[in-house]
């Protein structure tokens, strides 16, 4: 119950900061700030920006300077979905209980809304630093993190291979691989950047990177997971599309059960990681219990 | 002669970066850093590259420090011409003589290739420094620079408006900010890139910003121009795909001289921002007058 507020909380942080610097839907060109106001206040988990102010929380940081990090986290994974969901990509509708992007804006204009997201998340690190911000030094190092967990060697390499995979009868190696990839490097770089903004030690980080990697995984069995037994409206997309598509996923291999209880095992390995962390990475431990718990 | 010298050793000089920085062809997965190389290294003028490094010569740089931050440059420009190449967007055939990214790689690779690209430019910015290398204070008002003149504020808002205004009756004011937009902004941001990278005066950078605005102008009125005059040859890709699609531009307005002349009028505008600039400008200069006279 405690945790439920801790995330409404946190949730409401984030939504407020977004709202302070997203351009208004007046501001010229209107379309373009519509369709990204659109894709970016719709209803998200803002699990990327909470893990991030969970992990800065965590080593004793507790100023507003890791939001505009937290923020930008939210708009990379923002873009992501609307880029996925194209037509020639994912090819969906409905995207977390709205239709998708592309199906209120037009093509064009989802790709540009895409690329706008993607590019305004640098823009936010990079604001010049007041009193409540990072310095230059954590910010480039924070650029740093996010590119990485989000470009060729991250997030986008696992799009291409989870396209490539597709129809494909893949191993559970390349499964794995292409989790990593797609959700599990992003959710590392959430969970490092909350570290290196708060001035996380070398053990610290490599600490908070261990249980990051056990997290995503946990993370991606559970939507595997989700896709199989939730419902379309608590999911606010179409369910049980993995299936459709012929796609190899967790449940696949293992089965409901067995994947549940595999991304189970994860998150106790991701919470051993934090051994060393006293009661104030608590809500980082909740984060983990609850990412495999949840019902979309 | 001695200009086309200085040219091409830029241009030589960009690419070597680039070709030491991105992804061997090899390295998984294969098909997105197949893509990127693809447009990347397509005989590409590398103009907004050389223009940071002739603003940062400028006023005295003389390191590979602006290296990273000229490879980034031009990273955003392929991703945005992937991009506008799309069957949803301009859907082109040809770019720079060869099929267009998604016409080889199909339409989610290209989409995934540009957010590549895009992400990549930052990543290089703000690789740790070494001892050639920027300062962390420079790193992160380059990485501003860059998402502001490239993102929704910038490059993106001028394809949108582009996208908008298209066979729309448009007054010569539309079509300015169109292109101060569309292609001015990311002109703006090199110039701009190269006077922060080498320690540029405010007077300085407001002085390179002035010339930068004009270059910017200057640049997309040629383009137009060229538009209208080039062959598929000189080009590379389809001439004269702005009257077929009713897209008004400056020949529209001016007739093909009348813009000659006004982008002459740029070009000169452009140098008298220079005026403090000893002879260390020279290749800026030339820069500008090479926009207007260039054949593709």
């Amino acid at each position: 119950m405690e945790f439920t507020n801790y995330l409404e909380r946190k949730r409401q942080d984030v939504d407020r900061f977004l709202e302070s610097v997203m351009p208004k839907e007046a501001t010229a060109p209107e379309t373009l700030h519509k369709a990204m106001r659109y894709s970016l206040f719709a209803a998200g988990k803002r699990v990327r920006p909470i893990l991030a102010i969970a992990a800065y929380e965590a080593i004793g940081g507790s100023s507003p300077a890791i939001l505009p990090c937290a923020a930008a986290l939210e708009l990379i994974h923002t873009y992501s979905l609307v880029h996925d969901d194209l037509p020639a990509m994912d090819n969906d509708d409905y995207r977390r209980g709205k239709l998708t992007n592309h199906k209120v804006f037009g093509e064009a204009m989802a790709i540009l809304t895409g690329d706008a997201l993607l590019t305004m998340a640098f823009d936010l690190i990079s604001r010049p630093a007041d009193d409540k911000r990072l310095d230059p030094q954590a910010q480039i190092r924070v650029v740093q993190e996010l590119s990485l967990g989000s470009g060729h060697a991250g997030m986008v390499a696992g799009q291409v291979a989870d396209i490539e995979a597709e129809g494909k009868d893949i191993d559970l190696t390349t499964l794995e691989g292409v989790h990593r990839w797609k959700t599990g490097k992003l959710i590392r770089a959430s969970v490092r950047i909350g570290g290196i903004v708060g001035g996380a030690t070398d053990t610290q980080l490599e600490q908070l990177t261990g249980y990051a990697e056990e997290v995503g995984l946990a993370f991606q069995i559970a939507d595997d997971v989700l896709n199989v037994v939730g419902s379309r409206e608590e999911l606010g997309k179409n369910a049980n599309t993995d299936a459709s598509r012929g796609k190899k996923t967790y449940p696949t291999f293992f089965g409901v059960e067995g994947a549940r209880k595999l991304a189970e095992e994860r998150v106790t390995s991701a919470i051993r990681h934090l051994q060393d962390f006293d009661e104030k990475a608590e809500p980082l431990r909740n984060l983990a219990r609850y990412i495999t718990t949840r019902k979309n």
